[in-house]
């Protein structure tokens, strides 16, 4: 090792006590970015026209419709697996869809406000020599021939910025591909948009002082969710049909959720990550990379296109498991085996609102008229406030010292949902906890996951279907409940989104509810059928640690069985 | 949940400053512990003479022959393997296999000080019940069918006393049997004895203030090795062919090398640990528990054993990875492939002792004749000062402070060694790092990882072949030096150690070698041929993270085409 590592961590622990003064230039940082993006949308060609805010419905997805040509419609409008399929026969060419999808991304950067970047040189090159290859061949190069994908922008692309939502980050460039991104695209995938984050990757909003806010397509007083809330925003207005985003509290699952996608945290370790991260040191808790998606099979396409990849050969970070492809639950063989789904209706500390149990209860009956084919248990939630405690704590063991860092180096403010979650009862002050009280979270961490996976295995579930949230996109600022979601990263369990429904006049009427805690009330008092209008609906099922081939089975099986969703939000 | 973590938490943080100060009690712990221990090997039958420790030879290996019948001698003196196939032929029973590892176990620790008690009661009733299965049966219960096996004291037995080398914990009793434990007991094995490890459990020797100190029984001037130095005794001089110890730095490896043993140190969570450790919390370092053995293939057996009981579906902390039975190396079979080894001759801080050396050297030759078969390729070790600076910093990333807070319980002295290992330069005084510095450490590991990964795989080797440590068994108080074992509990990789010689008049002459640091020079001023006589010589061989199934096979295949080991150090 030609370098000391040693010396370097001792280094950097002088550097602990530095700190940095510089003065504040956070302003012209992101001014310099926003005009970057802007020349990179004004580079997409038919050219996108100017829009003015100010003429916006809250709902803008006809908006974008009304911007294209039929034909971009139709094409924007297909899921993956149509795309590649119609890729596959030659029906469609690379550069026909991804002209497409720059410009449907162009618009929605214009109306939701998603985008670091579009790539449409680099994307139209890739989409020539692909088209050039299939000519050849006659045959795709890949399973992602010639789709379009979009990514989060803190997932590395060589020679494009890497800033994790920091404007002190701004220029940071990377020096290679993401391993994702790096499979992907020898499969044939072309990133044509970068999609933005949040401040510190740890909102379940999107919101940054470099480019500002992301908006929800279907309702623009609402969040499109975060950390990956610019892919959930794209997606969800149809600018990408497939996508990469991170999670280690909800950051895939809730923009997913929040937008009608599909979204999937797969085991952590079980693909590569490769993540910058201010929190590079901490073994905490684990985040991971994954797909988020306008249809449900592309995330088992993305699942078995990256284990055959067989990383985790060279990488020993990750774990040696190939993806299984032989069925948990062979219910269309000659010996059926029901699937048995355990129903967590509220976590025991916050009830979701009433569009989100009328969407439990619809997906729970029509499961329930399927007793062929699945058994129904009531799961009892406990531990679920323990669980914040412990995650938040570990989240922030250095009291969030290095994001105030990060912060303090341009003078960009301190955002509400970053000052929110920094200062949660169980985060320390800077420096953080002693070690000895990390130890003791970490402790309490093995002893919650153990506890889990016995209630589990007693229970002899297979997956568990439950909210992703507890209410759906909420509104702007308010995203402060995380139990639903984190509740999964602390386990270190697979967990998928998927839509089922949207709010409508259903949803009118008293919500007769006596809340039973500070934060529940909190939640109770959010709810308000109209500021929800149009909202998507979304639910969560999760299987055990390792268990990622069970849960995407079973949501497959589930969504075929009983025909999900029961209303598209997007119509 | 029914117990509150975050309240447990909590407490635990709020006992972080509390501190003790009862009256020191450790003499009067210490001499009851002896005492139930002479107890449970005074009920051993036909009883064991006492012995004058004034009156023994160095190497004991023949005083415990001399002791037993000439039976006893044979029966203890076969290889686990051979017992097993006796006794599931019905060649011999369960019961005289017992009995006479219970007076072979019983003489060694009059010998050398290895037990912390023996079992003649439970262990004889398991080998009755297994008798009368057999009788019944005419076939084993399973592929451990009447095996006496010994285990590490800190390994937990159900009902009995689980101290871990602290006066502190003396009365801490398993409310259950430790994983493996279950599983071997219920594959047939009969636990027979429980064996010695040092305070702290951070010794590469054996010696705490309950029991004393171990001795190596083939020259009683030098350590037996630790942590798991009982084990390795007590196998040493065959008062059990098969047993389990820990390795968290090279305590298997250590104990096996020292004592002519095959040991065996898998990568951390492919088999279940369950383990009472102080550092409960930490997660910097992770430790595993492993197999130790008078002969190399109950290494196999014990990891086809364990994985086939699938314990991984249930504990979430478990890898799920089955034991995998196809070949890496087909050397036998139509197609060969050669294996291709890496041969560290020194780590670039300590020159190992000439016998060291020479084995290597022996074992490289015989290699290199058969080059069909093998191919070697030279590797020079890089960062060794560096991983020694990570790791032991991570060990101790609290200064210590629980260490020091058990021994103060009940004012036991902090011995030498412990004293040495909680006092390296890179561990931080008490109440250790600032989480930021931690982070830095667990961030510079990481680094050291994929570099490490990197390297091998830039030279394509399969396995790494180099020494255990720096000299054979440590003279009593001089085992310092654990770069060669620890460096693989860093990087998570699986090892392996097997016999190859012993010291002898081979050794002799002057060792024409110069120090190049102060490490070096320290361990080249402890040669002295005489000094080390008739100790075993031990090597080891390492592959990659998960690769636990190719270093084993490798070295099945070197083991029997090179016919290891060269001389028999038991002779």
């Amino acid at each position: 090792m030609r370098l000391s590592i040693v010396s370097l961590v001792l280094l950097l622990n002088s550097l602990v006590h530095a700190g940095s003064n510089a003065a504040p230039r956070w302003q012209q940082i992101a001014a310099e970015r926003q005009s970057y993006r802007d020349a990179s949308i004004s580079r997409v060609s038919p050219r996108i026209p100017d829009i003015d805010p100010g003429s916006l419905p809250l709902n803008v997805l006809n908006t974008a419709r009304k911007m294209l040509t039929s034909r971009e419609v139709w094409i924007t409008e297909n899921g993956s697996m149509e795309l590649l399929d119609h890729l596959a026969r030659g029906n469609l060419t690379a550069t026909e869809v991804t002209r497409a999808f720059l410009r449907r991304a162009g618009i929605a950067q214009k109306l939701v406000n998603c985008i670091t970047e579009l790539l449409p040189e680099r994307a139209l090159a890739q989409a020539k020599a692909l088209d050039e290859y299939y000519q050849q061949h006659k045959k795709p190069i890949g399973p992602f021939h010639g789709l379009p994908i979009s990514v989060k922008e803190h997932i590395g692309i060589k020679g494009l910025d890497l800033n994790g939502g920091f404007c002190s980050n701004v220029g940071n460039i990377a020096t290679e591909d993401n391993d994702l991104v790096r499979i992907l695209t020898e499969a044939g995938a072309i990133v044509h948009a970068r999609t933005t984050q949040p401040q510190t990757l740890m909102h379940l909003e999107t919101s940054n002082n470099i480019y500002g806010t992301t908006v929800n397509p279907y309702n623009r007083n609402l969040t499109s969710g975060g950390s990956s809330g610019g892919e959930g925003a794209l997606q969800g207005i149809r600018g990408s049909s497939f996508g990469l985003g991170s999670d280690i509290g909800g950051s895939i699952r809730s923009p997913s959720a929040n937008n009608g996608l599909y979204g999937f945290k797969p085991t952590p370790g079980r693909i590569p990550t490769g993540l910058i991260a201010v929190t590079g040191g901490t073994e905490g808790v684990s985040g991971t990379l994954g797909p988020m998606s306008t249809t449900l099979e592309p995330l088992s396409l993305f699942m078995s296109t990256i284990l055959d990849a067989k990383t985790y050969l060279n990488k020993t970070s990750l774990y040696p498991i190939p993806w299984h492809r032989e069925p948990n639950f062979p219910v269309d063989a000659g010996t059926p085996r029901k699937i048995r789904i355990g129903v967590m209706r509220w976590d025991g500390v916050v009830m979701p609102h009433p569009p989100v149990t009328r969407a439990l209860n619809e997906v729970v009956s029509a499961l329930k008229a399927h007793e062929d084919q699945f058994e129904i248990v009531e799961w009892k939630e406990e531990g679920t406030a323990e669980a914040w405690n412990i995650i938040s704590a570990l989240y922030f063991a250095d009291g969030g010292q290095q994001e105030y860092a990060e912060m303090e180096k341009t003078g960009e403010p301190v955002l509400p949902l970053s000052k929110w979650i920094l200062t949660q009862p169980n985060v320390p002050v800077p420096p953080g906890f002693r070690i000895q009280e990390l130890w003791n979270y970490t402790f309490a961490a093995s002893a919650y996951k153990s506890e889990y996976s016995a209630r589990w295995l007693a229970a002899g579930i297979d997956v568990l279907l439950c909210p992703v949230g507890p209410s759906v996109a909420p509104k702007l600022g308010t995203a402060k409940y995380w139990g639903y979601t984190s509740m999964f990263n602390l386990l270190d369990y697979p967990a998928a989104v998927f839509p089922v429904s949207k709010v409508d006049d259903k949803d009118n009427g008293i919500w007769d509810y006596t809340p039973t805690g500070e934060k529940d009330k909190w939640n109770f008092d959010l709810w308000d059928p109209e500021a929800y209008k149009d909202a998507p609906v979304s639910l969560q099922l999760v299987a055990r640690r390792f268990e990622d081939e069970k849960v995407l089975e079973a949501l497959n099986i589930i969504h075929k069985r009983v025909k999900l969703p029961f209303i598209d939000p997007t119509t």
